[in-house]
Formats: C-alpha cells, structure tokens, sequence
C-alpha cells in the first residue's frame, strides 16, 4: 500500500472499528469508517487537505450551514473485485458534478487533484472496510459546508470540504411502491434542483413521510407548474418500460443529472435497447398501465443502483405492476454491477482503479 | 432580575465579552452576546433546555444538518426603551412560524413554554447587551437543526434547538437597488418557499451575486412558473404604492408570511391607507413607473424594518423610483419603531414586555 501524500497531510488512526461492524447487516449511512477527509477553505483558499480519524468536530452555533443550507454533497462507490483490486465508478462526473452544485449555492470549487487524491488517500486507509462481493460496496460521501461563523445571508468565507466512507449494501432491496406528486414539488425552474444542494433534501421529508403513511415508499416528483409531467424520484432518476422501449425525461434545471442515469443511456444504446430521453405525462404512463404496455419502472441512483418499482399511484388510482419476466431493471442492474466490480468488459472506461 | 428557571437550566458565563464590542459600529450577525440557550431532541422528547456560556459545539460529520438541509429558523428583536424596560414584538408570531417550518420540514414541534422561558432567560442574562436608542435592537436567531449522525435521507431522530442573540443596529441604511427575477427562482409551488427553511436561503445567494454583479443589492422573485408576479425579496416582503394606494403580494406557499408585512398591512387600515393584497404583475409597476403613478417600492422585514428601494430593473430597462416626500416607507417604519421601542400606544397589543 502506497500512501501518495504529496499534497495531503495523513494522520493515521491508533485504533479501529472494523471489528465492532456487523458487515452482513449494514444500516445505510451509520456506521463509518476509521478515517475522513477535511479541507478548509480560508482566506480565498483551500488549505492543506487531511487524512485523519474519524471523528466530531467542533462548529460555532453561528456557523452560515446551520443557518442557510448552503451545503452540496455528492455520493459515490468504490467496489472491490476478488481479487482485491478497488475500483471507483466514474468518479470524475462526481467531481464536475459537486462543483457545479458548489457553483449554484455560491461556493468555491474543489480542486481536483486534492478531491482525487484525498479519496485514494481514504481508500487506502480504509481497504479493509471495502469488502468484495456483488452488492457489497463503500458508500462515499463527499460534502461541502460553510463554516463561517456570521449569520447575515450570504455566502460564507470559510468553507470545509469533508469526504467520510460508509460500508453498504444494496440500499433498496424490496420493490418499492411510489406516489406520483400532485401537489407537493421538489424543485422549481430556475431552482437548485439539478445541484445536490442540501436543502432539496430536507423539503421531501415531509411530502415523502406522508406518502409513506398512505403505504407508499416514495415520491415520484412531477414538474412543479403543472404536476402533468413525471421527473425523478428522491434519490433516484425514474426509467419507464412501454413494450419494449425505455423512457426517461430530459435533465433540466429541476433534474439531477445522475450518473446511474446517463450509463443506463448507453448501456441502453450498447445492448440494443431503445430509449427515449423525453418528457414523460403521467397521463401516458397511466394509459400504458391499463392498456398492458408499461412493462417497467424502476429508479436508478448510485445508493439503490436500480430500484424495481411495482405499484404507482396517482389521483387516487393505483397501478400495480406484473413483474416483468425479461425484466430491464434486472438485466441493467447486473450490467452495471459487472462492470463496477471488474466482472465484465468496461469498453467505455467508467472503472477508476485505484492503486 | 429574577431567572425563572422553573425549566431552564441555567449556567452563567465567568467572563463577559460586551466590552471588546463596539456597539457604534456594528456587522450585523458578526457578533453574540454571552449566553445562547440549547435545547436536544432525544428518543422522542425536547430534554431540559439550557442557558450556558456562548460557545462552539461538536458535531459529528454525519450529522444530517451538514448533509440534507434539515433544518429552520427564525429572526426576531428585542428592544430596550429609555427607562431600561425591554420588549419583544409579536412574538408569538415567530413562535408559531417556527413550529410551522418544523412541520414542513419533518422536524419535531418545539413546546410554547421552553421557547420563552429561553428567550426570557437569555435576555435577562445579556440585558447589557441590549442597548436603547432608536435602531438599537438585539437580534434573536432561534433555529432548529438535525443532528442525528447518519446519512440516509429521511428524517433525523435527534436534533437542537438554539437561540442566539446578536447586538444590531438598521440591517440596510442606503435605499436598495433590486433586480427583478426572469429566470431563477426562490421557491415552487408546493416547495418550503412558505418555511424558513435554511435551503431557501443558500439558493438565492447564486443569483443574488449576479445582481449584485450588474450593480443591483438584492433580488425581487418572481412565480417560478411564469415570472410575471412580484413575490419577495431574499429576507424581506415587498410593498408597491401606486398613487396612494399600497399592494402587496398574497402569502402562498411560495412566500413567507413576514410579521413585518402583516404589521403595515394593519398599521395602514389603522392609519386610513389603502393597502391591497393581491397579485402583482411585474407589467403593472412597469407601467406604472413609466406613468408616474409609482410612487415607492419598500421591502419588510424584522432585520431591515423597512428598506426603501430606490430603483428596479426588469428586462434590461432600468426604472428610477423619485424620492417620495410624504414617504409612506418612512411613515410605516417611524411607527414600527416607536411601537417597538415603546414610544407610542400599542393598540393591538403587539409588544411583549420581558419582565
Ligand atoms: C435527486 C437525485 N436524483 C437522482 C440521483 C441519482 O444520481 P446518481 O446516479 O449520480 O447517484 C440522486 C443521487 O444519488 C439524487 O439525489
Ligand atoms: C424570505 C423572507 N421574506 C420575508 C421576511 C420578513 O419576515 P419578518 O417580517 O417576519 O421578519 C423574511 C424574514 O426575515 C424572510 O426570510
């Protein structure tokens, strides 16, 4: 194990956890591992970045993030293949992405080099958290807050560029069944809901807890002028099955543009499959549902990977959906999986080893 | 001074910091009294709050606020007239606010009665810190954050509840020049524009840096779906006054129910200014500027009290607004003022003394 420090500053953990984790009964997101990442951004400038345990650090109450949200994240894998080798999945499309998310909540970018090599630095570390095997997988959570202690609204001056690492499993495992949005949205034309901008999280919570009452896992968000047009689930892009085509809407300033997504577009083109990128009415969709033709949705995201969805719900009309025998959720879920963990051929260049 | 601390726990601070202050020449939200008051959120309950020396706290990386914007607030003042009696206003309204933001962002109700024993607390402890004269206030930030340390997005299980309290004096003093929003957005149609929440706020400082770019201090928002009404500015509600009549726009779920706002809308009945509220076409003050009829565009809000805008801009034509002599911003914020700092008759019972 090579650690490169040339530009990060490694302070290595007296003790570890690993033996504490149940890895066969991973909750997502709370268990995390020995180290983390931490850049701070001061007087115009990222500062040395370092690896050091994991561990709380202290914020003044006052703090702009506590405030007004001005915080990005991104969320990332690595995979490890049998024979010990780790692999990222496109990595450099989460890197543009957190700063063009940065960019529209008014932050400084990341720069590249420490973003690249403060991950392997972590991975490296923490190799024994990443365990190999199908589904297995250690969740990456890169994540820019504002720090300044100032509460007048506006953008901070000091910033901290934060990476911790949390082992995980496949984040969905049953179908889940979605309510399609007729009166709460998730984002606005001319909003932040195309950046992983913190606060398009917290705003589903509510609209979401009450899908989950009516008996509904999630949310399939629809545009917010006129909820006729279906857009993406919470932390997914949604796909949809008539006969034998795909179809997902277009990315838009509503629209994260999600990197499961758009290698599901090609793998769609590599395997023959013909998918529209198009605007979606719920009306065809519930047309599709009674007429036989919706053979499939399902959501595809980094955390789920891809997310079978079997029932839907709109205007108080429920869809259920037969399970699909020549299922593309299935078939798609382990062409991605194959590639991610160095099973199958990788002809566009998406896996990152890191060495 | 009587602490009540019938519920509050109360830990007075060794050392105080008012004299490295200088009162004369303050930034707002750059500095904090002595005390702030801390209240957690754990296995379902609000724990006993506490009044304890102003100081930084530890957080855990994973703690949901830095990740999914979970979290809300509130601005309110507190006010020191000339026999040393200090004074709240309306403050059941930013209460009530709170609670509603909370709801909207999945996050517990926090109870009526540790809201003002804290507020009371804190100010008695920092009664120094409020300093009388007109314009003199202490701003009081209550917010609620998530603290729970775990990233799946969905509601945290554990959060705090804080007030800090901030010495200010008139947020803006020169009239503002504004932009008028064509193409970002503050909020949808069942979003949180209604809640202040934090992420509303980081999603305006992008397009409000170009405003400012192009010479503008803030921005006027527009529907998100049309951008043909007026809403409101970043931090405060808007008024028009064509002739002698006042128009503001409608509460929405897109727009903050401001305390100020509702304020003037009485306080004109009171006065015999006619004051409509409804919907606002960006064309109708346009036309209305070109006709003369125009007379001022003031903001509204608790930090600025009022702030008269001076000129607008909207597709790239620029309006001037003349300087009224009978200003009715002048009016509304010389009657704010003397109500707030118990100059005049508080006919509706607006003030609340903090004994
Ligand atoms: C809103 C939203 N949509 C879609 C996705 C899927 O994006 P990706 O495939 O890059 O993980 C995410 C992130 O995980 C998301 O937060
Ligand atoms: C978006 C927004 N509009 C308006 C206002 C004015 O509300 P208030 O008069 O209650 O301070 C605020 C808060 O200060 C605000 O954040």
């Amino acid at each position: 194990m090579a650690i490169n420090t040339e530009n990060v500053s490694v302070e290595i953990s007296k003790t570890s956890k690993i033996d504490s984790v149940d890895f066969s009964n991973l909750n997502f997101g709370r268990e995390f591992t020995d180290h983390m990442f931490v850049c701070d951004f001061v007087d115009g400038e990222w500062q040395t970045p370092k690896v050091m345990p994991y561990q709380a650090m202290s914020y003044e109450p006052s703090a702009r993030v506590f405030h007004y949200g001005q915080a990005v994240f991104e969320g990332m894998k690595a995979y490890k293949d049998d024979n010990g080798k780790v692999f990222l999945f496109r990595p450099k499309q989460n890197f543009d992405r957190i700063n063009k998310s940065a960019q529209r909540l008014a932050m400084p970018a990341f720069p590249e080099n420490y973003f690249f090599e403060g991950l392997e630095t972590l991975l490296k570390l923490d190799n024994e958290w990443i365990k190999p095997g199908m589904g297995n997988s250690l969740y990456l959570r890169p994540f820019i807050i504002a720090t300044e202690p100032a509460i007048s609204a506006s953008p901070a001056n000091t910033y901290r560029f934060m990476i911790i690492c949390s082992p995980a499993k496949a984040y969905y495992n049953a179908p889940v069944r979605v309510l399609v949005a007729e009166e709460y949205s998730r984002s606005a034309d001319g909003g932040v809901g195309f950046a992983k901008a913190a606060g398009n999280y917290a705003a589903q919570f509510y609209p979401t807890s009450l899908a989950q009452e009516k008996g509904f896992q999630q949310v399939i968000w629809t545009d917010a002028s006129t909820h006729t047009y279906l857009e993406e689930a919470g932390t997914m892009n949604v796909f949809f099955r008539i006969n034998d085509t795909l179809i997902t809407a277009p990315t838009s300033d509503r629209i994260l543009d999600g990197v499961t997504r758009k290698s599901i577009v090609q793998l769609a083109e590599d395997l023959g499959i013909k998918c529209e990128v198009r605007k979606i009415k719920v009306d065809e969709i519930k047309t599709a549902a009674k007429d036989g033709s919706l053979k499939e949705i399902f959501g595809a995201g980094t955390a789920a990977v891809i997310s079978p969805i079997s029932a839907f719900e709109h205007k108080n009309e429920l869809f259920d959906i037969p399970v699909s025998e020549d299922s593309y959720a299935k078939l798609f879920k382990q062409t991605l999986l194959n590639i991610q963990h160095n099973v199958s051929e990788d002809k566009h260049g998406w896996r990152y080893e890191v060495k």
